[in-house]
């Protein structure tokens, strides 16, 4: 069924398109739907998204810095400020007034400003060079020179992004806050009811959102621009637009490229998840606070696995397959056909092919070669490496060691968030011993990291001695430059000292022989594709703001089942009920409190057609008149073929409703505060 | 994932089977379950199991002889009872005293009250004939004397049953009753709240029950045999057992047989499906009278397709035909590999498959030959047959002519339900227009019944004139004999005595070239299995009691979503307000006014893992005590399969839960005193 709807070539479908600011659908928004947006409705909506930089979307709902996302967003914020006596995950948080709300240890916003064409500067920097490796390297330190002028001119955040597969580079411009402060988050249960077993499904029965309010100056920013609340939020049939940062697609690829994905990478990673996933829930088992502990860590690689594994299936579809295939060989024909072309092109996918057969003899040591889940040792190498990379002419630096990075870096290293001994522990010794059985005692990286050793009396012997929980010696690490590490005696250091070398050579070789190839090759397809169709389409997703159309609809399930375009907070009931309210099908205790004041008529979750993927997390769904009708948090399990091809035969985007927000926060947690500064009254 | 649990060969598979009362699965309830029954728990099951005539299933709940059924089992009888003024279908019924209590125009409940096995005596009475018609014949006027003998010596109605296709052959004594009341019955929109879309669909919010009463003598019968109502109803993981009457199931049949179906049979009666239920939706939709004469004709052919189509749909399952074709392959290896069994069973294939090869030139004569739909030409047959039939022996007339049938024959004959004009006129002139379409103007049918003239013309002429809506009339000519019938001048008795010659051929020809060699090789094909691998197995259904267990139990669909045991009223409002209370998804009147009374955590519908099918819609759901905690009005959609194999992977029978029942009765309909004597309190 699913073929039906599928994008081949150039040939949009219905209302697919994941569109950059600069490059909106309006012929077919004016054609279809009969809507025009005007360019006050437009620059609205940009400077009221929101980018979370640990991974998801938002949007300003008050002139006073209000910040809406989701609780799954809000996730990893509420586990760093909750500790053993106080779990805001578990219990919630709520706020009356403003002094109660709380700083984020290390919680980074990002606005998009303005957007700037690049790419002239960007791909002619590299023409005259020979090798793909010094082509590679000249368009790196292009890159670096444009963000650092921009960022030294303008005071803002300045990010050259690559779209279309390096068909365009575009600066963009970001004004960033880091002080972030959380207003009120419900209770995980609320917030995630269902569990991983509805997590990707449909009906769905979640209040999956957070609130948070910007601060500059220690005041609540004044944000002029934000998305007014709907009065009636999300109806049947309308049309809505989806702000928001998906994080990547893969529309644009080559077959080889999506074969190695399939055959290679997904199962090694999936691999990988579900070793961890095992690792961590026997360690929740433990205990009560093991168990906090774990949630986040649970709850993200759950979904990971369940979005892979989705995407894996999806790749298994011979159709889809099939009508990918089809779209390539149609391009590939165009230029066999036509010899200038192939004198320009015939070579690209040969290329793009040889550098996917490089990556599976070494897929796996960039899976295994490395212990950096464990927080301190991604720390202890970034202490590490930023010490000499800062040595270097800007331009010549690690991307995230550029100037224009540093500030964002230092954020993150420096954030008071709590870090447990035993997980990091727990951490380091598994991916030792996963680095062992998936690459040998012969490997480079498994000798120098073991150097005879056990992973168990390794991870022990790191994790007893070292300082690096502690942030003040971090920032003394950090100001201290090459002396202070080279004089450390902390034993990460010592540990990151010794395998960064090899680390650094990985990651050269992919630089130079993969990425290099990528960045060229990927840039003269796209250079094809304009050519052949024009620029009617849109790039993959690179979590950069886009924007999405579609409508609010329900959808026919197993050929029979409707499946209708909301829930409400009947459904939730129903659910919790239908499995005698057991885990994960339990009623958060405000909820089951405040049973007989819930309105349980009111909308709690609908779907709509829009074009999302993972990094949509919290995006605003507005209406025609831009006001704010729902927030994104999921996408059905159809959805997950969306990484390769647009289809909205079944595949839905599933928000929290925009009524179903307002009902919680006044009849389950009593918030009418917030309630009318949202609705404006 | 269906084939994990499929039937092959003779290894039942889990709850499989729909078990005749003397070949009870008590070995694999005992080790399966722990659970033995006692001989009184068994009779008391069986004697307050309720068979509907017009095709359907119920149970004695009071000692007062309570019926509870389905709704939609009710519906018939509704409508016959129905007028413009006061339609109990669309406005349900309702009691409070005996005295309003209606009597049904024509239903007769039948309660099986003793089997004796009769196979040596029917199969032994054609043994030494040569023709397959002759032997027919005699098995058939064989059948006749038991049948008249028993019916003489007991005054019950007794059928002898086929069973095992031929296989087994039992004389079935029921108890009769006629004089039936209903008592009450929900509103059309509560029982069938989602329609067509939800129909075969789960999770479901349907109140499907009605209550009837069982009279004699004009006082209500003691029904010292009913279930006892339970106190909770059904629980999660609960083993439960279903007493009832499934219609027919073709597990046992041969390839060749399933292909006919498939390739011939169901895919012309789909056609027809659709047709008809064009012309009645379009009918419908002439007026608000016409809509309500044409609901139950609707709501019919609307399950029949849905059913046919999903039947169909499973055979389209490459690996459920695989795994029938399996089973056959390893019977016939048995019978091809050993000498003796080949002599005997070697040519049974051959045989069955001749009859479907003659079958499939002739299977649209049996679909459009007819214009019996409508409901006087079928009586105006009946008529015409019954003054000729009765002149024969008992043993030689066609099987609903014999003694033992002549009350039940004439009870619907005389029924007094309303006939209306102007859709028996449509029935006949579009039967006629079908006839012509796919047989042929020079089909001998066809040239009979129009004799040259418009089906629309026809249909008008013999309408205009008929008297047969009067029931006195069809009395007298009934009563009048063969003399009445000749001078009878209704043109709907001389149309039938002008087309009857032709149908009585047709019949013939399929009694002795069709049925013949089935009753001969279906008998052989079940000596054969029963050799194979003994009696530890159950027959094809064939409308007579049978008891199935199983376990209330939720599944996952689509891979991922946890679909709960059971469903609550909680569920109900939020299906009807997630679609915006549009039709079908109306809350009935009734339901929605008394929404502030109703306990919304009651459960409404369940399913369980029992092997039912098509009849057994108003089963008990009785728990190990016996006492009643559902009533069974619905499978899944993957329970289409189950005619030709058992799977409990998804499929699923779906049941109102008694707790639900009370429930309604109680906040919705006020019936106190009804429910009073369901719990006997």
């Amino acid at each position: 069924m699913l073929i039906t709807s599928i994008m081949v070539g150039s040939s949009l479908q219905s209302d697919e398109g994941m569109w950059t600011l600069d490059n909106l659908p309006k012929k077919n928004l004016e054609e279809k739907y009969n809507f025009k947006f005007s360019d006050k409705w437009l620059k609205n909506a940009q400077l009221a998204s929101v980018r979370f930089n640990d991974g998801g979307s938002g949007a300003f709902v008050s002139p006073k810095g209000l910040v809406l996302t989701n609780h799954h967003v809000a996730m990893g914020q509420l586990q760093k400020m909750s500790t053993k006596k106080a779990d805001y995950v578990k219990e919630g948080f709520f706020t009356k007034e403003l002094k109660e709300e709380k700083k984020c240890p290390d919680l980074e916003l990002n606005i998009l400003v303005s957007m700037e064409d690049v790419t002239k500067k960007v791909v002619n920097a590299s023409t005259n060079e020979n090798t793909d490796k010094v082509k590679n390297e000249k368009r790196k330190e292009e890159i670096a020179k444009i963000e650092k002028a921009s960022s030294d001119k303008t005071g803002l955040r300045s990010d050259v992004v690559e779209l279309y597969d390096g068909g365009e580079y575009w600066l963009y411009r970001y004004k960033k806050y880091t002080d972030v402060r959380l207003v009120m988050a419900p209770e995980l249960q609320a917030a995630s009811f269902g569990g991983d077993p509805d997590n990707f499904n449909y009906p769905r029965f979640a209040l999956d959102f957070a609130f948070f309010r910007v601060y500059e100056n220690d005041k609540p920013i004044d944000s002029k621009n934000y998305f007014k609340w709907s009065k009636n939020g999300a109806k049947e049939d309308e049309l809505v637009f989806v702000f928001g940062h998906p994080g990547s697609t893969e529309r644009q690829k080559t077959m080889s490229q999506i074969s190695f994905q399939k055959d290679y990478s997904f199962p090694e990673y999936v691999k990988l998840l579900k070793y961890k996933l095992n690792l961590f829930r026997q360690y929740g088992e433990k205990g009560k606070e093991e168990k906090r502990r774990a949630k986040d860590y649970i709850l993200g690689m759950e979904n990971s696995l369940k979005a892979i594994e989705g995407e894996l299936n999806g790749l298994k579809d011979k159709k889809i397959l099939a009508a990918m295939q089809e779209r390539e060989d149609k391009l590939q024909k165009l230029v066999i056909e036509n010899p200038e072309l192939k004198k320009d092109f015939g070579d690209v996918w040969n290329r793009i092919d040889s550098i996917q057969k490089k990556m599976i003899s070494r897929h796996k040591e960039f899976y295994y070669r490395s212990a950096s889940n464990a927080k301190l040792v991604g720390i202890a190498i970034k202490l590490v490496r930023y010490a000499s990379e800062i040595q270097k002419p800007n331009e010549k630096r690690y991307e995230e060691y550029r100037d224009s990075n540093l500030e964002s870096l230092k954020f993150r290293l420096l954030s008071p968030a709590p870090i447990y001994a035993d997980i990091e522990e727990m951490m380091i010794e598994n991916s030792l011993h996963l680095a062992v059985e998936n690459l040998g005692r012969e490997d480079e990286f498994v000798k120098l990291a073991l150097a005879d050793k056990s992973p168990k009396y390794l991870a022990k012997a790191l994790l007893t001695k070292t300082k690096l929980m502690d942030v003040s010696q971090r920032k003394e690490l950090l100001s201290g430059g090459l002396e202070a590490i080279h004089k450390s005696k902390d034993p990460l250091i010592l540990w990151a000292l010794q395998i960064d070398p090899i680390l650094r050579k990985d990651r050269d070789w992919y630089d130079d022989e993969i990425e290099s190839v990528q960045a060229i090759e990927g840039n003269k397809l796209s250079q094809l594709k304009f050519k052949a169709y024009g620029k009617s389409t849109y790039p993959d997703a690179t979590f950069t703001l886009r924007m999405s159309y579609g409508t609010v609809k329900g959808f026919t399930d197993d050929s029979t089942i409707q499946i209708p375009f909301k829930t409400t907070y009947y459904g939730l009931f129903d659910r919790a009920e239908s499995f005698d309210n057991k885990d994960p099908f339990t009623l958060a205790t405000k909820i089951a409190e405040n049973k007989s004041v819930i309105n349980m008529s009111k909308p709690l979750n609908f779907i709509t057609t829009n074009d999302i993927t993972g990094g949509n997390s919290g995006s605003p769904v507005i209406n025609r008149k831009g006001e704010y009708v729902g927030l994104i948090f999921d996408g059905n399990s159809y959805s997950h073929v969306l990484s390769y091809a647009y289809t909205d035969d079944k595949a839905r985007a599933v928000s929290v409703h925009s009524e179903g927000i307002i009902e919680a926060l006044r009849s389950v947690y009593k918030m009418e505060k917030l309630v009318r500064e949202i609705i404006g009254e």
